[in-house]
């Protein structure tokens, strides 16, 4: 197991526990030895390792010493393993995206008879296999699937929720800030292509309910259509992923964006002399007479709810910002850090939850299945928990033999899923569902 | 010259009509040699050169014969002749704006005495060297400059001006459909920096009031910040440049980018059996009941004129828009260039207008300056003209040895601006000037 950050904690527990019966030996390498050791705590199946990921010599001989590897570093850095992963003919997990490069080692893999398996945390994840078992339940029943709309939200549980943001960091701050700049969001409704261009994305929000947990807003992600073709649904007349927050949330959040405080493209001259008040008033239109706030209300059109959000984080302070010429996104990232912090009591919440509509024997049907894991503590958090079981769960097949597939995968298909949900369950991700 | 293209006829022509006296040989290389040898016209001082600019070993023959090159290829293409002009000791005039690499190559041209010379055509160009002539006269009276703002456009002449959008393309529409979308407008108002996202500048635009040609609408540029280096006026309070449209552009201009049509970042499947009607259905909400003219309506409340403005462009029409996987800037494009298109008698316009104020003697005053050219028909056009004419007159004045510079440079000093200002004069290329 190479990384061993923030969210590998649920990862490693479930590795231990499971190393006894299984009898592995596992070895956790990560920048800091120390973490690792307190996380191992003197476990006599398991070894940490002190190591840079920029020492290519010992990363390649910890590969070589080992039967499955996997990768828990930055999705950015997964390549560079796989690469030599199937070079010395090792299976690889990540809890990542597929990246370009990582869909073109796919034959090379093949050919080498490796797994690289991926996409195996909660989004992506959870998400593609909780579908799955549905959309092949469906169809089996002989079912067509008119409709598939799914979101996930990494969110404060209920008991720990005490702003009107609804809202804290629970996972990387600089990714939360970037949500939605990443281009046009791209989905499909009752036939319709239908796009959002980012700064209008908030706006669009839909308003979702799920039993017994309330109502939520479900903010459109970048690319649905691809979906499509991952779940075999290639001629569904609607398909929607997005992303879940709290009560309110769109809407506020809406201001920063639209105002274009959430970009890295530039950095503000002076930054570190500014306060905090000037730098949303760089943003608004000049005007002599006008309070900032007066401005801002009139240039969005703000309800009185939204400004109360505003107010809340500090923007309108005279606080000075302190930070060197540095881009809007991370003055807004440093506000919001001491602001949306978690603390030490706080437990997170992972809900995910998905619609279908399909036609069986001339009906329609409608179908909601949800999820809903709330942290232990700040250490297995429901994020640690929901990435790292999965993955250990699929160590575990590879290792048994229960998963012989070779190449580029994704857990799409029932011989991955079925096993994998079942044994989740174990640890309290389950699934609801409710026919309407 | 290298390059022959669109905005090269005046070019041309002054250069054809000076080597008489001047005992000029002209080479000029385009890949369309026959249009090169209309333009030329057996001209006994000029030779047309049929050239690829792929073809390096020519390029490199065609600058070994010359005591100057200028080059009017597109802008990305200029460093490659920069580098070996460079090496050659060659002096290049270019139109276009400096880019990071032809400002690397300062040092290296300085140590081979050779000169470089950008931003010598009308926008960048006539702009700085109007700019500078006014920016160093109030110095030189002992004022103090307090507020720059200074707007470009190229637009269609009066008498041409059939359309509600006062518009039609008369240069390379990509980057008409692109304005805006390069990033963040920096500008400094009063003392405080200002920043506008893309989405939100052709809301903000200012109107602009020229005595004789009435009102026009200037919307911010990207980079106005910069400026206060190149011109000298590093304390300057105010300083804003932007771009000039006719009245009601804006607000309707800004309903494309608003709604995400602007964007090069995705391709449309199938585009090419949609209709416009349905391309920009995609980019409003779902609504099985209400027309497409009434979600638009409703989603960026917007007035009749605007509506009536984008009617006119067939935006809402059934017509297929026949291109294969076309982004959304592209669609856009196709159905303008058959709405803004020159018609066979139609004349350009140029329009610059700066304003100044000065502290002087206690005093504040007030100074605006402004040109207008017309063009004479579709190939001496305004913009021929004005990005043409102070080309040939900077190639005069380096082959007489009355510039003497070296190294990367633009027309910001007296000894280039003061000669190419009173010589383009003699061409209808004059500035007024109005004290308030």
């Amino acid at each position: 197991m190479i990384g061993a950050g923030r969210s590998s904690s649920s990862l490693i527990r479930y590795l231990l526990k499971e190393s006894i019966k299984e009898n592995w030996q596992i070895t956790v390498a990560d920048l800091d030895v120390a973490l690792v050791e307190r996380k191992l705590n003197r476990h006599p199946n398991a070894v940490a390792v002190g190591f840079d990921s920029n020492d290519i010599v010992k990363r390649n001989a910890l590969i070589d010493g080992a039967d499955l590897v996997i990768s828990m570093l930055p999705a950015t850095m997964h390549i560079d393993i796989a690469n030599y992963a199937v070079q010395q003919k090792k299976n690889l997990i990540t809890p990542s995206y597929v990246s370009p490069e990582m869909q073109k080692l796919d034959a090379q893999a093949k050919e080498a008879g490796v797994l690289l398996l991926n996409e195996l945390g909660v989004d992506p994840g959870i998400d593609h296999m909780s579908a799955m078992e549905i959309i092949h339940r469906i169809k089996s029943e002989g079912g067509k699937i008119i409709r598939f709309e799914s979101f996930t939200g990494g969110l404060i549980a209920p008991e720990s929720d005490n702003n009107p943001w609804h809202y804290k960091f629970t996972w990387n701050p600089r990714n939360v800030i970037m949500a939605g700049q990443g281009g046009t969001a791209q989905f499909m409704q009752d036939h319709q292509l239908k796009y959002i261009p980012p700064h209008k994305i908030f706006d669009r929000f839909k308003e979702i309910e799920i039993e017994e947990h309330g109502t939520f807003e479900g903010y459109a992600n970048r690319d649905s259509l691809s979906y499509r073709k991952v779940y075999g649904i290639e001629d569904v007349p609607t398909i929607y992923r997005g992303t879940l927050r709290g009560k309110g949330f769109c809407a506020a959040w809406s201001v920063f964006v639209k105002l274009g405080m959430t970009t890295e493209s530039f950095t503000i001259e002076n930054s570190e002399t500014m306060t905090y008040r000037e730098f949303i008033n760089a943003f608004l239109m000049f005007d002599k007479d006008l309070a900032v706030e007066d401005k801002l209300k009139r240039y969005l059109d703000l309800s009185a709810e939204v400004m109360e959000m505003l107010v809340w984080t500090g923007i309108f302070s005279k606080e000075m910002i302190g930070l060197k010429n540095a881009t809007p996104a991370l003055i807004l990232q440093n506000l919001l850090e001491s602001k949306w912090k978690l603390e030490e009591h706080d437990k997170d919440m992972i809900v995910m939850w998905h619609r279908f509509e399909y036609e069986l024997g001339g009906k329609i049907e409608e179908l909601h299945s949800y999820m809903v894991v709330l942290g232990e503590d700040q250490t297995y958090t429901a994020m640690a928990e929901t990435v790292g079981v999965p993955v250990g769960i699929a160590a575990k097949m590879i290792l048994n033999g229960a998963i012989n597939l070779t190449g580029v995968q994704v857990p799409v298909m029932p011989e991955v899923y079925i096993p994998i949900l079942e044994e989740l369950k174990d640890h309290g991700i389950v699934f609801k569902e409710k026919v309407l």
